[in-house]
């Protein structure tokens, strides 16, 4: 049967971080996320609007990128639907015991080998009294501090063969493909992909460089277009560079801002593009490499940066003999 | 089985108007639809959005009010799952041939009596030469034209048995309840239901006068909450009084502006709000009678006839038996 | 001569509170100021935009309400104008030695006996390394903490004699009245006076008290009406009562939202509105009361609070003969 | 004695367009402008903020460019002030009698040859009846039409040497520099006048190619940035090629959007920026070449047509002896 609707949403992303202390302060006091919980070498972090205990798992380590992205199931059966799926797939690898704030975890990779988990077991957020909201519908209150992100809205991942890892989460998870950018040689150049209605939460470009596995942006959401506009008068201020934007992505029609965090990693800050209710395969938007090229959102290109900077760098990663 | 997942969205809603030329210039001057058919005394509206032919299909008739609302599924196996539910509920009323724009529609009721149909088949918007979008990923250009709503966003009930209605949408249809709002005599007195992730798609608020079926409004989506301002001072200059909003809603968090069409149907131009990804039922947010009263989006109350009026007007009427 | 173009702007206000610890905490925290000085009894804050060393000066005192409006001359010729017609006018009090940040001021009152001063010479703000800001057209860098105003926008005081108050800032300071209110008894309800092209700096409304020399609000500026907007979410999870807005004014066009500092005294976050280029008097809108009440804003009316409430309290005032 | 005050405003620009037709097009239904009155081969336009009649007069001519920019004096003696000094520069050429919508004029050219003219007395704008605005501090109901600009903001020139353009406007015209960029060479990059407290009404830049006398573009107002990035959909759905932005300029902060108009004409379309109420010499901000490049605004550079194209073409020009 379909896996349509298994998979609820991407429950946390935990990024790599070489300088974990200069990466802390960016994302608690430049995008004001608050500190929920710390193991280990690891600081676990919320946006305002999350109902779980936490969005991004922040690590320390010898060099940046992912450490993994786990995603919620939206039934316990939905969740043994899909670990059955991906163990008939060959990727599985393990159940965990869960981490701080959820239950048990199955890990399994994506096509290029990077670290994904699903759980459905979780434990959901209690505001201590300073943190308490106004109202009952908010899961906490907002503190004023810095860019003032909702939430982890998705992870955009590089990869030497797009539509490989499409497919993978297509038919093992459900996942629906919104846009697709196909090149005149036939590859993949990228895949918009969602669990739900939300323009996009797990995308795949084309990785140019003979490595895999790596990740090009994480995205967390604010709640207008101008709260992207107020972000980077503030990034500027703390002296962050803004590789890109504020401008209009052409996929998705998303508002972006691209800045990297202290450890590395690239971020982007987004609010708007549309929703896509349109159930059919013929929803999706299928680009042409000259379509694509030829009618660019305000007619806006990206810096060579955006096409080649990834995390970890391309120097610290040992060389992929199945490229070379 | 979960019948969730099974709607995919509201398809279209019918608006009935005793002044069809007038209304029909507020969608298409002032809202900024476009006018994408005509068939006996209906016209068919879009949004620029809407990937469908149509949204809206305003039809004259000798009173206000709602014709009826049709939900489109997901697949045809969801059609087929939704059509049998509705049948053993009794609820049911017959299969239709379909309608401009789409395929065959099972029609049935809610407990109110009001007109549902759900349907799969569907016509996919082609716009004509002066229509094309400069992107791929666009259904249709923006003309510039008045407020510009991308879609419509929810339809708002007004019932005696708010909590009937609920439930009869939560089993029969697969929709769930992310906020309601409970009295302290045990009755619901609002319940926001969404077939997605999207805030609300159906709202029921309780009608407090002796009859069944009554619209409170119908919501039309812009992509910002400016454009809601810039909407404000639209209708302003149009001379159409403005109920209530530009401001906040105290559950959903979406931002709101009420007026009413020539036809006297209220009509809202909203923007914002939350999305819900939490799977869970922990996730529906139950508000006691003193907590909602107690803790309003910027403490903003609404106007009284934000309470009783709904269309058709109250006197035109037959009186309800059940109620006397 | 022509007094036009002497005052340049409202330089600061002096605002007195019964609660100097919780105000400080509203405007460091909440409005988001930065506390530039100290001394004696007060605390000089600044907003991110003041090229001066402070905007607002806030006073330790038994009551709330105004200490005083300080205005800065265009130069320091234009200051002897002033000055000279201050004293012709018989409103002038005495030279004073200034006070932290700025020169020699000129003491004069309103007719309602509210304190004012005049003053040329002052003292250039010059940020701390930690405010060094990014560009070198800006002031200081923004901290991101809180709502984050720009600057002191305008003041807006109540009076029993409206039109006289605005002639003698026309007569003796070269005030211009943008907007005013003629009641149908022949009194001016309300009259808004600037001394550039901004839509308003200096506004008297009606006080309906047999009281004299109170203070309506003073308004901090924001960039957007979005931040207006985010303000109102801030001040709500802050606990903090909204009094009215956000909203649209209908002199001016401007965005409000108004609420109480801990102190009492009324603070309006505000932006937008229109700027008057027509240096004619025909540029001044008069209304007549039907006209004012039959053409809000978005239909919008102010609470009841909105035309009593000022501060001081009126309880805490010695009753004023000239009105008994 | 000072000049400052004697101008008001931009009364109104005229436009040269060797395709009439299709400008008046992009004016009426893309930017939303009003046609007021038409003479000739010329049609004059209103943004729907104007108090005069129009603000944009489109002439047919054999290529595009600026006709002429007419100022409104402050009053009679500021205009017969400014006649005289004007005369005594040598740059005065004669009076005119005057043109739809305005009184007696006096020509006279910047340094560069360009066409000025200076007026007083103005005709008021009295809208038809489908135009009369809800509100009687409007001028004009908005239509709702296109992108809807409120007013002509700036208009930027680009000559060899900026330096005589500015100081002859200051010291014959009293206008202020906000802004003044100057290169390691000793010439003045640009340099950002204005005759009020609104950051920026005339300004010139470097001009590259050995010609005098080029517009470097026209701005038009929105009241919100939303409004931009708005208008930046609309135009990229009429076909039309946005040259730069929308983001935020580093001088004064505005936010802008670059297209060309059929005519060939560069428009901006901007909101936002801030107000400098800043009396002394010391409120210039003067930008020395390398903290101008080090400190751009998000970081953010121009495409280099933005400091080639101007109008009329470079080809349409006689050599330019004293440059050759």
């Amino acid at each position: 049967m379909s896996a349509r609707g298994d998979v609820a949403h991407i429950g946390h992303v935990e990024l790599l971080s070489p300088k974990p202390e200069e990466s802390l302060v960016f994302f608690e006091e430049v995008l004001g996320m608050e500190r929920e919980a710390e193991a280990g070498s690891s600081v676990y972090l919320r946006g305002f609007g999350d109902y779980e205990r936490y969005s991004l798992k922040l690590t320390e380590s010898p060099t940046s990128g992912l450490g993994h992205v786990a995603l919620r199931a939206s039934s316990d059966e939905a969740l043994q639907r899909r670990v059955a799926a991906l163990q008939r797939s060959g990727r599985g690898t393990a159940w965990t015991q869960g981490d701080l704030g959820h239950g048990p975890a199955f890990r399994f990779t994506d096509p290029d080998g990077r670290q994904f988990e699903i759980y459905y077991e979780t434990e959901r957020y209690r505001p201590p009294p300073e943190l308490v909201p106004a109202m009952l519908n908010q899961q906490q209150r907002r503190t004023g501090r810095g860019i003032g992100v909702r939430r982890i809205e998705h992870v955009n991942f590089v990869s030497p063969d797009v539509r490989a890892c499409r497919l993978f989460l297509e038919r093992e998870l459900g996942y629906r493909s919104l846009e697709i950018i196909e090149l005149d040689d036939g590859r993949e150049y990228g895949a918009w992909l969602t669990a739900t209605v939300q323009g996009h939460e797990i995308i795949y470009i084309l990785e140019p460089l003979p490595v895999r596995g790596r990740l090009h942006h994480v995205a967390f959401w604010v709640d207008t277009r101008e709260e992207v506009l107020r972000a980077a008068d503030l990034l500027q201020d703390h002296g962050i560079f803004i590789e890109a934007g504020p401008a209009k992505h052409t996929p998705i029609h998303s508002f972006y801002l691209y800045v990297y965090e202290p450890g590395g990693n690239r971020i982007e800050v987004t609010s708007g593009g549309y929703l896509v209710f349109d159930p059919d395969p013929e929803g999706t938007t299928v680009w042409r490499e000259s379509q694509y090229k030829a009618s660019r959102a305000w007619g806006r290109e990206f810096p060579p940066s955006f096409d080649t900077y990834a995390t970890p760098p391309f120097e610290a990663q040992p060389t992929d003999e199945q490229e070379s």
